[in-house]
């Protein structure tokens, strides 16, 4: 496992404000960013145009939105807890969206954690900062 | 689901830490205390001494140690999962191991969070701290 972050986004204007947000943050974690569920599992499986990365190389953390092209979150949410190899991997759903139906299927399906993204900016720094700290120092990866 | 935190730990020295940790840090949430594995899925269930209570009246979040008297954590954590009224419930190991069996059998068992209990004083009141900002202010429970 390395130090690394997967944020699977689709929004352009999202994924900057999550990368500048980190900054704020000073989450000195590479953040890579794959733009729709079919990507996100290509990424990790090491498949298509990621056939060349080792697939045992994998993220500290994955950032999962739920609106995806493709395959949506909960799809990708799925195959990663029904591979041996991923099952354990961390991933926090981030979303706009506070569905039940959304918060209860992720948590069915084995996510570790829900984040509703705040509207505002700051909030939005101070949940991703926290998130970082969370998950990058204090939790113990598998 | 109430705003309270359910302590499953059989050390008295360790309980009363985590209390003196969640009072530094502010956490006003109620802190319940189980001391072995049964008794943690009698609270649960509404089961046995705890028959009286409603079994929709979960706890936000349950700090689970792994090595505890008649049922150890990880029993603990699969009879959660394997119940529907339980399986999204937050649960997060707080225990004095770093070993990688006991991290990856955790997280193989569905955990939400793995964290290991700092030995400085000030370290586990600033985990216990972080802990208790993450999963009773920031993440969206079930």
């Amino acid at each position: 496992m390395n130090r690394e972050i997967l944020l699977v986004e689709d929004n352009p204007d999202d994924v900057e404000l999550t990368r500048l947000a980190f900054e704020e943050a000073q989450v000195a974690n590479t953040l890579t960013v794959v733009r729709d569920g079919a990507e996100a599992l290509d990424y990790l499986f090491a498949r298509g145009r990621y056939a060349d990365r080792d697939p045992q190389d994998l993220p500290s953390l994955v950032l999962l939105d739920l609106n995806l092209p493709k395959l949506d979150g909960r799809e990708v949410l799925q195959a990663i807890r029904n591979d041996e190899r991923t099952r354990a991997l961390p991933v926090v759903v981030l979303t706009t969206s506070a569905e039940p139906f959304d918060v209860e299927a992720s948590y069915t399906l084995g996510v570790n954690s829900y984040i509703q993204k705040p509207v505002d900016f700051n909030q939005f720094v101070w949940a991703v900062k926290q998130v970082g700290l969370y998950w990058l120092v204090l939790n113990q990866p598998p």
